[in-house]
């Protein structure tokens, strides 16, 4: 059974699914997969325990297992589109739509890879796809929620691949083998109001800030490391909202942001903060939430192995990178090594969201080679 | 003539002239200065020309010639009162209603002084009064307009006398012999808005802010002196107003105020706030105002005796200060020595503000006194 690349994403443009919108994605792919002979589960997730589509689908029950991690929801399209967000458009070569880049494309390439080589020959091994409705919302109830249940349903992959669209610019730039890790923290500080005039009748919250926020950007919390960029705190905002030129304010706030990597841990970043915070201001309240911590899928045989199928089809050795923003790939490192390769990202968010077309069909004979290289 | 310092008072507190207003506060008095014989002005300034009421009224001319100062307006009564704010009620020995302490009865205990002299005798040398109804505003065309006009027209003073509710506690407390500068100072920080992931292809406005507030606020910008507090400088605000964690923002904001005294000028301020933010941040922008410079009025003959005659009448010896907030005699003191001495400020502002009967007539023997003693 053959599967055309171009008409699946098509297909998955079509349905209007903005998060927290589904509009028959999931049910789509899900169908798409049992034609090639998958079994697959929901796993629809939320508070009232069906907001959020999820789907697992898995096709033989061997090892290796090899996992395709992705996400059908998108952004909203936004304004200044030439071409219809939803019409999966062809033109000039490249296939327009919201979410095509980011990352539907991603999914429909690895579906028409796995049919590709079963088409070709009997897979040996497993193949499974997590596919989550809720990537580029809160991500609360998509795939951090999914692979608890695979642990518990006998679903634990040996390896993950994510599809994002990894490619700055051209496809074969980047593999991911890691992220950054994120928390934020809110500061709050309480003084005591007053009159400019008699300072000493006041306890400015603001001067109580300043040093707190000198010492937390003064310190250089690493260089950087083999893999990753230095970690980064940004102070985000500062807020009183006093007008008043001759009142000394009662409240001031902070947020901060540290996007950090292998040499730190969230907790241990988030009591620095606090012992920082309380040596200047004993009674400042901190909330902190970390969004996921950095990870690294150390470079060994299965990064190798993507990286030549990648070398093959591209002409392009890609970097190992660990830049940018977060991804799914934060919950799963936590289970299995998982690395991310997909389409280039330079439309990704944006009007007129697109891909090349022979970037599409790249990409299938790079996750089909790559299925074979891993032994399916 | 004889003049009731109640009655006068009374008639003022039942003119509802919160600032802006009038209602009728000038004329009232301008009638009751002509009845004692003074000549009178209405100096009414702003932007039209009759927006801002002002009175200058003279008696004899010759010298020694002393000028009391005061405002006819009121802020606004607010909540809590349990008497009427505009009824002048007398209860437990007191005269109750917004704008007694601060300061109408100040301006009728003056009033009734010249009354009581001039009864007695015929005055030497000139007395006259400057009183605005914008010092609780934006006195802008209030006293600090008058002045030149008076210059112009030959009543430069030899002393001023503002009456001021100077006594935080008891009659004969605090004379006010100074008053420190005040400025403000507002900090506008262009950065560069980008993704937290990316700290390299933006620029913080905070992290640019930081070290300037943190230099700003370091600086011991005096010990204080002789008559004088340390300066004191405020940040009364910073804002950014940004809730995403993942931006840095574009744009930040900070204002400081800066109480200063003699050890330093308005101008040479604002120069090394300049300074010091354009050391940090060459793009930022600087907006000061300087509301007043500090002054001080050297104790000589004049609050010498001013001090002999509030012993006399209240048993004890005023603390000579310059602490509080500004007044309008930081415009008087760049014309002619200037002091201040009125009621106890206890309730000034605040709901049921009120003096002692007492107090007022208290005030009237002062003022009889000191206007004595000046040679008038
Ligand atoms: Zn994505
Ligand atoms: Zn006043």
């Amino acid at each position: 059974m053959s599967l055309d690349v171009v008409a699946l994403a098509a297909q998955l443009i079509g349905c209007r699914s903005v998060t927290p919108a589904d509009d028959g994605a999931m049910a789509l792919l899900a169908d798409t997969l049992t034609g090639l002979g998958f079994s697959t589960d929901r796993i629809d997730c939320g508070p009232d325990g069906s907001q959020t589509p999820n789907l697992f689908a898995r096709l033989g029950d061997k090892g290796p297992h090899l996992c395709f991690a992705g996400h059908t929801d998108v952004v909203p399209p936004g304004d200044g589109w030439v071409h219809d967000p939803f019409g999966a458009q062809c033109a000039d070569g490249k296939l327009y739509g919201r979410g095509i880049a980011d990352m539907k494309g991603g999914i429909a390439a690895f579906v028409a890879a796995v049919a590709l080589l079963k088409a070709e020959r009997p897979l040996k091994g497993s193949v499974s796809l997590l596919i989550t409705g809720d990537e580029e919302g809160p991500a609360l109830h998509g795939t951090k929620e999914v692979l608890p249940w695979m642990m518990e349903n006998g679903h634990r992959p040996d390896f993950c691949l994510l599809g994002e669209p990894t490619n700055p610019d051209r496809l074969g730039d980047v593999i991911k083998i890691g992220r950054r890790g994120s928390l934020n923290a809110w500061i709050t500080i309480d003084g005591v109001q007053g009159h400019v005039a008699y300072p000493h009748l006041a306890d400015n919250p603001v001067h109580r800030l300043l040093p707190i926020l000198s010492d937390l950007t003064a310190r250089v919390l690493d260089e950087g490391n083999a893999h990753f960029a230095p970690s980064s705190l940004q102070v985000v905002s500062v807020d009183v909202g006093n007008t008043a030129t001759n009142v000394i304010p009662g409240k001031a706030t902070a947020l901060l942001n540290i996007r950090f990597n292998t040499e730190h841990r969230g907790d241990e970043l988030v009591q620095w903060i606090r012992d920082t915070v309380s040596a200047h201001a004993p009674r400042a309240q901190v909330e902190a939430s970390i969004s996921g911590e950095a990870f690294l899928t150390e470079p060994g045989a299965a990064v190798a192995a993507l990286s030549e199928v990648v070398l093959r089809h591209t002409g392009q050795v890609p970097r190992l990178d660990t830049g940018g923003g977060t991804s799914d790939a934060r919950f799963i490192a936590q289970y299995c090594p998982v690395a991310e390769f997909g389409l280039v990202g330079a439309t990704m968010h944006k009007a007129d969201e697109c891909v090349a077309i022979a970037d599409l069909q790249a990409l299938v004979l790079i996750y089909r080679d790559y299925l074979e290289a891993f032994g399916l």
